[in-house]
Parts: structure tokens; sequence; C-alpha cells
């Protein structure tokens, strides 16, 4: 019925934690009472599993901002024209939208990639014209959104450009989108491929009002319909207030080929784009800084295709956009920072990369209790 | 009975609001959906409301850590040995602590105060001298911590410290602080300020276990039954749940002057600093960026002595320390990091800065919907 043959295929190798009580021995060693930097010992910890290494360094890193346009865009999901996902990329390419702004002062190379926007762009210095539909994704309102070779295609580029930004020297990479009506795309995902309620999946996107996110919840209803035959995932049966990690047992009912389906059907050229990136990513051992809901809508895809790949993951930011805190329940993810973005971008997640940095940073520059003399606690 | 005429005055003016329309239209111009940056959105607002400009920057940002020993420490309210404050203001010196590695990943000056450490360092380079009492305070369970004389000084000190900060060019000032014993003081300041119940006031400071939680908690009872006749504050008429500004209005009840015998009662050399150089930065119009539990109970000092100077302050980071978010709730404030810190040093205000820079960037450096040429929202 499928054919399987055309999707890349990515061997992302599960984390070696052979440092992990030599990394803890050092954090703990630190001038500071134990456990009291936080969420930044855990993130030195991952960053240096990671790295293999004791001194886990930032190194030229990348933020990734694929942008892509939407069929179902024209039907009403979004409360800006297409148009706008075009402007934008020139706008990106002008150095004056917020991305710009934030991975300059973090010191990130910003790389556009055009996965399949819907419009012509020519030749563009700093463009990385990896378009794979020229017009965008159809509209799965009547069909699937991309044939499933234009999926594999979309993966396989974005796999390839990850690929040569690894072969630079960079080793944290983060991810952005743009494309408008994609938070619609990334609600339809997530419902698919974590099962919980497509309600709740739903947000405001760019600032959608009641009547036109009330349109929109009915717009994705109807998607769910048009494809009766999607691959189900079993309801969760988790009481209210339970955690994810339950249900990500279960939900591992979805195999890869049909996350890949689901993909074809729902996503956009630019989320699997940056599903492609991410995979390839983590294969080549680079730290995944994620960034919103549709950031986080790629991983899920990308994490049924090599489950290995959330230990290199980083949750940026949690979107004020409602179906991204769902998300990182359900990942078991906790994110960095919470200052109610809900831009994309990437933005959230060059504003975290200075924690980055700073986990680095305390591991690799500060004294030890021994070095500097400092008395321990008195109970030790 | 006292005299308050040693006391040093502050004269913090109202933040000027003339710009807030215009401020507010810049943001809303920006290539981003309205409100699409959250708490950046708020705080470049506020930044150029201190700053009185549409474009607002973060120039020679300093973080001022002021030290001290408290007599009480000696009474077990510490999982630390005393000597570790003048081993860790060394730390500082050598440039081995946490609050080194971040302050310099931020490009923030650091200045180290002694305002009251029982230790001798001699004339050295890159601490600022300002001890006010060689051997610490006084133990508040026997006496006041220091005399008003000495509360005075220690504020005109942390004054006239911030005073040369500011014409040093910078407009930015974040405070830490290093003082073991001193989240007990702090726990007392919040009780006697804010009216919040004592025991909710108290935490595990730099890692107290159970039993220890439990002599500390006992500790500041019996420090309050040794002052029968401090000032005191009504008891709250709230229902739980309820926020900070009904109390904060009834809180007025305690005035300048008992905030300053309470601060001399139970307060530390390096947070009567600490409020001093807050009330002199906010009088230089500095943004004052709000670190953890111990910093927030010199606030909680300052702003009885000049209510305005709240307009002034960008709280970094919500502290593990248990008190630091009832502070926080209190006063109405929401912190831009929530990392689990519970440090001290100024280290979630290093951390906190580029969060600042981003706000200012994105005011000055993104274009707008007319300049990029990008549609606006199909509503508009």
């Amino acid at each position: 019925m499928h054919s399987p043959a055309a999707l890349p295929r990515f061997a992302v190798a599960a984390l070696n934690r052979s440092l992990a009580a030599e990394l803890q021995q050092k954090i703990d060693g630190k001038t500071k009472p134990p456990g009291s930097l936080g969420r930044l010992e855990a993130l030195a910890l991952q960053l240096g599993l990671i790295q293999g290494r004791l001194t886990p360094q930032v190194v030229a890193p990348h933020v990734l901002v694929c942008a892509g346009d939407h069929g179902a865009a024209k039907a009403g999901v979004s409360a800006y024209p297409q148009d706008v996902t075009w402007q934008m990329v020139e706008n990106f390419l002008a150095g004056g939208a917020a991305i710009n702004a934030f991975a300059g002062l973090a010191g990130m190379q910003l790389v556009v990639a055009d996965a399949g926007v819907a419009h012509d762009f020519g030749p563009r210095e700093g463009l990385q014209n990896l378009k794979v539909g020229a017009g965008g994704t159809a509209n799965y309102l009547e069909g699937a959104a991309m044939s499933e070779a234009d999926c594999a295609l979309a993966l396989a580029r974005g796999a390839q450009l990850a690929r040569e930004i690894a072969a630079s020297g960079c080793n944290v990479l983060a991810f952005g989108e743009m494309g408008i009506g994609n938070t619609a795309s990334a609600s339809l995902l997530t419902h698919c491929l974590t099962g919980l309620p497509l309600a709740q999946c739903v947000g405001r996107g760019t600032g959608l009002d009641d009547d036109g996110l009330a349109r929109k919840q009915a717009l994705l209803a109807q998607a769910l319909n048009a494809w009766p035959e999607r691959p189900q995932i079993s309801r969760l049966p988790l009481a209210e207030g339970e955690g994810g990690r339950g249900s990500l047992d279960l939900a591992s009912a979805i195999a890869s080929q049909d996350a890949y389906r689901i993909l074809a059907r729902y996503g956009g050229f630019e989320i699997a784009m940056l599903a492609g990136a991410m995979l390839a990513a983590a294969e080549a051992r680079m730290t995944l800084l994620i960034d919103g809901f549709i950031v986080t809508s790629a991983l899920l895809v990308a994490m049924r295709i090599a489950p290995e790949i959330l230990d290199y993951c980083v949750y940026a930011h949690c979107s004020h956009e409602a179906g991204h805190r769902l998300q990182l329940d359900w990942l078991d993810g906790t994110p960095l920072l919470d200052l109610g973005l809900r831009l994309g971008e990437g933005t959230g997640a060059a504003l975290a990369l200075p924690l980055l940095k700073a986990a680095c940073a305390f591991l690799n520059d500060m004294a030890s209790f021994e070095s500097a003399g400092v008395s321990d606690k008195t109970s030790a």
C-alpha cells in the first residue's frame, strides 16, 4: 500500500551516560550549595553528556528558520493573509524581524530556508532555496497536504542542511519557522501523534478572535473527518491531571511509517524540513534547541522516527499558544523560559541560548570548594 | 524616642508616563502580531518610560554584590559556617564564583562591597571597603542587629556607591548579596514588613534539612518574641488565594521610620546597604534588576522609604527559596525567569540581563509593518 523505500533513514544514537557520575561530581564540587543553580545544573549535565566531555561548550550556534505556505491558509485558519509568509522571509533577509534582533544578540548565525513558500524569490543571497512545492502545500481539507515523496524530499533536504551546519562546526542548533496557517497544521499533527483532544490542541495562532478560533476549530475537525482512514492512536486512559509519561508509552502504537503519513497529510513543508533537520542534528550529536508549538510538532514527528532524539533536546520556551504546554507535558519536557511569546521564528530559542552558555560557563569557569578554599556544609 | 535626623533622605521621582502611548504604538507597529513578544513588550515599555525615550538601551550594566555577616548565624540558622561569607568574597575577587561567570557572560561589571563581613581583608583591589561593623551584625535574638546610626550609615554608603556607579554611565544596576545567615534575616524583615506569616517566610536557605529548618523556624519565632514592642502590621484580612494588591495598601500602615527600625533590629549590613543603593539608583533613574529573596527583602525596606521605587524595578528571577514567591506576589511583581536557583550573589539578575537587552533590541532594531512592506492583520 505504501512504499517506505523513499523515506530517509536516521540513526540517532542513544545518549551515552557513562560520564554522568563524573559530571555530577564536578557540578556538586563547585562553590555553591548543591543544587542551588537549579535548572542550569541539569542543563550542564545534559550538555556534557551530549558532547561526551566534562567541559561542554556552545560553539557556533545556529538558528534554522524554515518557511513554507499552507493550502489551508486560504480557508481562513489564520488572522493574516498568506502573503505575509514571503513578506516575512524578505524581512528575515533584510534583518528586520525579531529573530534577526535576538539571534544577533545571542551570537547565533541565522539560516533561512525556503521549504515551500508560495512566492518566487529568485536567487537570493542568504536564502537557502530548498523549495519542495513552489505553491505551498495542498489544502488538507481536500486531500493530502503533500505527497509522501515530497514529504520524504522535505525531510531529506532538511537533514542535508543540518549536516552542512554541523560540518561548519556548530554544536547547538535552534529551530524556528514561518508559515501563515502553520499553527493549524501543528494542531492536527499534535492531535494525531499524541491523542490529545483536538480542541485542546487548537489556539489563536497569530491572534484569532473568538469567531476566528471557532472557525479554525470547525475547519480542523472537518480536516480530520476528511481522512477517516488515518492512523489512530489509542485514547488516553489517564485520569485528568496525570502526566504524559504513561501516554508516551501507549502512544508508541503510532509507528514511524504512520508518522510519515500523518505528516504528509496535515503537515507543512517547513515542518517536514524541520523534522528532517532535527533528526540529522541529533545524528550529529548536536544539542537541539526546540522553540514553540510548531517546532515541537515537528519534534513529535521526529521522535516517532527516532525516539532517542529526545535526549538531545532542550526546550527553550513555553509558548502562549495553548497547545504547546500540552505538548511539553506530554513529552515530559520543561521549558527554560516562559515569557508569553507566541511569535515563532525561533525567537524563544534565541532568547534561551544565553542560558546554555551559562550552564557551560559555571561548569567550566567556577572554582571548586577545594580550589577556592571555601568551607563545605557544616553537616558534611 | 527615636531620632530620624540621621536617616538619609531619598527623592525618587514617580515614573513619567507621558511617552507611554508613543512607546506602545512603536511596539505595536513592529513586524509581529500585536502582543506576540509577551513579557518583552511590557519590559520594553517600562525601560522606555524609565529612560524617558523611545530608544532605551542597556548601557554599562553593573551588578552590585554586598556582603555582610550576621550575629545570628552562630545560633544555627544556616547549613554553612560563617567563614563562608569571607571565603566567598575572596572567591568573587578571584573570579571563581557563579556571579563571576554569569556577569562575564552578560557583559556586566561586578562590584563587590564589604558592608560588614567579620573578616579583615586588608586593602584589596576590586573590593569596596564600606564596612559598617567589623564583626558583622549583633545577634537579633538578644537585641538589635545594628544601631540605628549604623543602619543609616549602611544605607548612606550603599547610596553613595550607587551614585558613583550611575556617574560612570551605567543605567541598569543589578543587586546581589552574600552573607551566611541572611535568608533568616530576610525572613524576619519580610514578615514584619508585609504581615505574611513567619512560617511561610522561612525556607531552607543554602540547604537546611528538616531538623535544621525546624530549628530556624523556632529561632526566628524567638527573635520576634524578643522584640514585643516592634511595629505591628495589620493582619491580612484577605481570603486565601487573593492577590497582594489589597495587602499592599493595608501594609502601608508601616511608615518609613518603622521600616528603618525593623531593618536595624533584624537586618544585615549588606541588606541595609542594598536598600540604600536601590534608593539612590532609582533616584538616578536607573533600572533596578532585583534578584532573589534577600535582595527583595531589601526592596521591601526601600519601598517603605520611597514607594515610587517599584516603578524602576524589574524582577529577574523567582528563587526556589520559599518566601520569594510570596514577596513577589505581594509586590505584584512577575519575575522574568524561574529556573529554581537559590544561590544569591545576583546570579538570577545576571541571567536575566540578556532579556533586557532583547527588549531594547526588538524596539530599536525591528522593522515596522510599514517599513518592511509586510501586510497587517486581515481583520485590520
